[in-house]
């Protein structure tokens, strides 16, 4: 399959042969109608579609166009196709409510590429007791996303309580010295109990993708369409 | 008693009479000479010295002129007097066994000043249950303070689970992302959990000192000299 | 009491038993429904509520909900329940008229929790005899909560004068080099004075809410609800 | 087990129960007498030993002491027991030659615990088809740790060409504008292909720990000591 | 030619000859009436006018006013004259869609001045076999734009595959960890590949002049008006 | 005359009597009934109103009261009173007319507090003979504010060529590297030339604050109101 | 007299007659001949000589060959010439000890450049009565330098009470939070009061230059040589 | 001719097929055994060797095995084999002496790729009308590299003068706000005349590289070894 060239953009339709992973189209910075474009030439070659920071102005004209396209306000995910089936276990743990729609977009992306996923929601450390009472269901996942701002502090926590990797998702959650999400960042790169990787401030997408791909190495092949 | 004039220094005499607690000499970016000479004067007007920051050069010297003098190594503390009878509780926490000088300087402080303290180290959050084994001792303190590097999750977990209030000293201790001590900083100043406050980086000195002042509320006056 | 599981919330039911102080809800970063659920919960529980950053349209219906809840527009703070006698005296102190919401945040919150307390406002070093004037209200307090933003001088100022802790809360008042409450700050870390511990930017809460904990040591236990 | 105390170090005896890799030494900011004491208390308990930044003094007086001990000079590991199968693959690639010390604390590491490791030098995107004469090579991998410091391009570049999680470890090899790491480290964050994971600059052992995991889910059981 | 003065202006009139290239006017912070009366000014004298960051409002009066001036939405370029002939060739690439408007920039600017361009768009290293099936093309040029946000990866590994200069034009296309372009802009500077120069984030014009000034120096003289 | 207390705002009646100036209502972030009390309360006491970074909002009700009341749109400056006789010289330069807003800020403000002086505009290094072309100007004056965005090396430059001291006033104009400011900042602060000072991002205010009594220095005492 | 052409350096030999004031030679950076070489060229034309930065070994080299140099090695200053009639006053105030070598760099310099002046040392914020004790001094200055490190508080404090203009120096003096006077530079920037000017951290050469060109026009005419 | 793999190092034997010019050979971060083999390895093959940042010891083995090596202390350049014709022309302007050592790596790496170049030394903006005596040279020269420390007002300044592309090398040159060369990175990058492109701080090889590709391109091929 020849990748797909509309000009503004050239789809790399042989992503999945090579990653494992159909492409996924980043729509911020781009123009409805390009984005729009780019979903239709990637439905035309029969490619999955996972849509991140969607719009509610594409999801509606997407929605008109694909009865099976699904969209998700909180995370402003949009998905066409996509697994049915989800094996293994990937746990998503967000620090506060305040994180759950970044913990969201990591776990409907993990679904979407074959993972079965949890989500736990609220267990920051400032009361950890709550993070105690969920240890069981998180020892059972291959993989945790940790998904905090402000201090970011639940990553480390967790990884000095599992024998599994822990991805770590920094939000912008927060204000002041919070600086975007940097603060929570840097204590997540800094975290003084190994088994801790780190992705991008906000970057749901990339946790919930990396987690499938570790959720996966556990029961067999990488397989997505 | 008036201030004391040396030419390059003004020796604030008066300092203990209107805050509670005589002048600390911070001897970084003085010469040996002169913070000789600031001690010398301080104790002229048996002032009680809690020299910072100060190398083994001048520890000698004052060592030899005054056989009182205590100097701690590993902190780099040199006093002279400071009270004998430590009353209340203040704990020093620390994260890992980095950190110790920094905790030391904490607490040597708190103690020059007149409270009892506690030192326990190496509870950092990768094993979290180390932390949980002291707790019944912390809960005891009328404050804590709380001493990490890197992440410097440590403030915030503890603020969690305890009522009393919890001085955060952000430790330069790790490397890379850790910016020397701005990662634990900004954690600590983003904590989730309130009841924290914060102090500079490595300054374990302003920590023992406002531990003591929150520690003497608890038991009565300020009676320092 | 067992923690209240909404889903995507997971109350801390026994926080004030362990800490001394009740579960306050950051509002920002939350729907107006989660937030609206979440402090039904709590009343549910009769668990006093301290929401911060609540904006007007939350205000509106839980002022409608529930008759005593009090909601202050210039800190945002939304209020249902809390402490009616207030004991000792914490002191809020702010260097301008633009500060005053946060000191306003971290008045309300003490007295939430128990605090009488008293606020100054505008005495900023440019013109540092109005200050003066108020230092013996300042010295009758337990401790000082000091507001400012530029560059946070206001603080170190203050605690060479007092025997008491400062809780120094840096707000992102200024323009230019401020960098959102940057310089303020790092001004007050690096305080010459000791005496003197910091909250976040803006973080009037968290200052009230350790000038309380700082407070109550001084008049006996801590005994919110 | 019960943990060790050393007063100034609690050696966290269960670690290897609790997340399937025993405790690792952080030798920097510990005085070499520290370090030996707390790697003589694991040698008591029967704990393989993985020191890391240990420098050569330590490593002579661990080394007069324990025959196996081995020590690597390039990456300053310092090591005592381990695992002697090494299963699965995890390749570690390094964009130069400057590199290399970090790869190796990598690849040494994830042996420690039982992974199978190949180090693939000097294949930064300045010469890009170094790159692709190794993908066959990179493929058969489990998981692969890309190491670079200045723009850290490597990280992305690969994982757009595998399936397998890639975990970034900037360097701090560079000048000026890498301002000591940052540059690799915000480019990996940012990497525009999914599928990478970020430790901190210059942290060789934490990616190799979390390559042993990866890799280990993919051949079965966590089983080190 | 004297400068022509506006009170708010004064147009440097003798630039075309000075620097082969006549004034550009920035119109962001300026008024529209002050753009407008600049822009009115220059075509006094016959200057060919290239305005950058053009709103719409000042496009449609210069619009209504100047039959021959042309309007790009996406690169909000406004221009009135410029060369008609374009000569040898620049080569516009750019990492992802989101980036077109400042490619779109660089290319008309070039083009303005009189070079020849070609925009090669979404070719970004996550899927690099789309940038070599690009490569006689880019070889074909004099030089090179490359522009690109994250990580900014672009640039350095063109360099590495060409023999003429790349000018390197970061973007702000991103989130978090890109702070707003920093990311590209260190990436770039930083880049391992030699042949890379830089201008400031989102300064397709700048990267677009250059290349015009690069570019004719291989087809001979610089001429432009 | 003591200070007039508004609860909110304790305004400082002494402040002309002290330094020579009577305060500035800084109106950024204060309510418009906040400002407006002030600005009545200072009238009361017949000081003259300098109030910067007013809004229109405010602007219209001041004008409403008080008909010797100008407002300054660009400049956002409300003036009322102030010295009528304006003597000596500041020059303000600045390099672009972006930059005007904050350089008419400057001019406003020296002539508020009675310095005589002149504005000119558009002189930046881009194009450097249109400064040289004003400088027997520059020399004519006792004093020069330097107003520049992005690079900001107009300060420098002018310092070479004049034996007056310049006051430097970065701008936030510029975008991408220029950090809201930063670049201009940093630039002015290392200026190479001697004789050069600086004062905040976009503080005009400050600037011709400081030209007032540098120029006043030059003709005698200072004396307003 | 013509510029001195040495090749490796162009000596501005008419910098004293277009800005009242001979070059400087900054040392740093320059090996111990360049500067030598530079010094002698200097003389040859009989030009006052202030060298800054100045190491032992370059000061040794230079008194050995003119026996009227003089080199200060607190500040590292070396002179040759310069003014022996020292008019108007300009004050250099500093907070600790510590930023006493600075402070004499600047007072130095405006001697140099002939200006009477005074030094009054350990005045920081953290006693401030210390500062009242000697505001009548400070009150008889022309001009004064602030020079302070950490938050940098002093400068706003003493603009607040005098009419005068106040030029801050900030110093790297401190640690952690200070990031080698960041704190300071940003504090001094963002002071309250008008009538602040800030130059680079530790430059006191500057600050000493610009308190004598503002010290002179009280009094007349820059004279210098 | 293949790829030379020493295991540590795989030489880019193509490179200078592929981009026009050799490999060069960054030895910071390199042992000296490493530095050597490579060089020894490119010698084999007949590769003209350029190493940059090479220390005295390895400049001395070097030298001992090749005669014609050439090292030049001031830029740590070691040269073997390079361009001996030298055609076209490349300018090389310093803004002061201390930066003297990039611009000699600037200039010497383009020479020895096969451009002649000239070095313009100490022509810094605070004495601009020595930049003005040397306008006629700078014209001549088909590239300008601007290398400046502190605020590298330099680069823009010659680009507002001249119709050729200026490469901006900021420099590590200054003190306090320079921040290791970050303000003269920022300045240049901002840079208001447009023309400008920026390499790495102190990375005079990289300007001297591009300058040698632009300056050839007018005088036709590229044609290094």
């Amino acid at each position: 399959m020849t990748d797909i060239d509309l000009g503004y953009a050239l789809i790399d339709a042989e992503r999945a042969k090579r990653t494992g992973a159909s492409e996924a189209v980043f729509c911020e910075g781009k123009t409805v109608e390009q984005a729009e474009g780019i979903i239709i030439g990637m439905r035309e070659k029969g490619i999955p579609v996972l849509a991140t920071r969607a719009n509610a102005e594409l999801a509606k004209k997407i929605g008109d166009r694909y009865a099976e396209a699904e969209y998700d306000e909180a995370s402003r995910l949009l998905r066409i196709g996509g697994q049915k089936k989800h094996r293994g276990l990937a746990a998503v743990v967000c620090a506060g409510t305040s994180d759950l729609p970044v913990a969201r977009e990591a776990s409907l992306t993990a679904e979407f590429f074959g993972s079965a996923t949890v989500v736990i929601s609220d267990v920051g450390v400032a009361g950890i007791h709550r993070l105690f009472s969920r240890l069981e269901e998180l020892r059972n996942a291959n993989v945790i996303v940790a998904v905090a701002g402000m201090e970011g502090a639940l990553a480390g926590v967790i990884a000095g309580l599992v024998s599994v990797p822990v991805i770590a998702c920094p939000t912008s959650v927060g204000y002041g010295a919070s600086f975007g999400g940097l603060s929570a960042l840097l204590g997540m790169l800094t975290s003084c109990a190994p088994g801790v990787a780190v992705v991008n401030i906000d970057n749901g997408f990339g946790a919930g993708y990396l987690a499938h791909q570790i959720n996966s190495s556990a029961f067999g092949a990488v397989d997505n369409n």
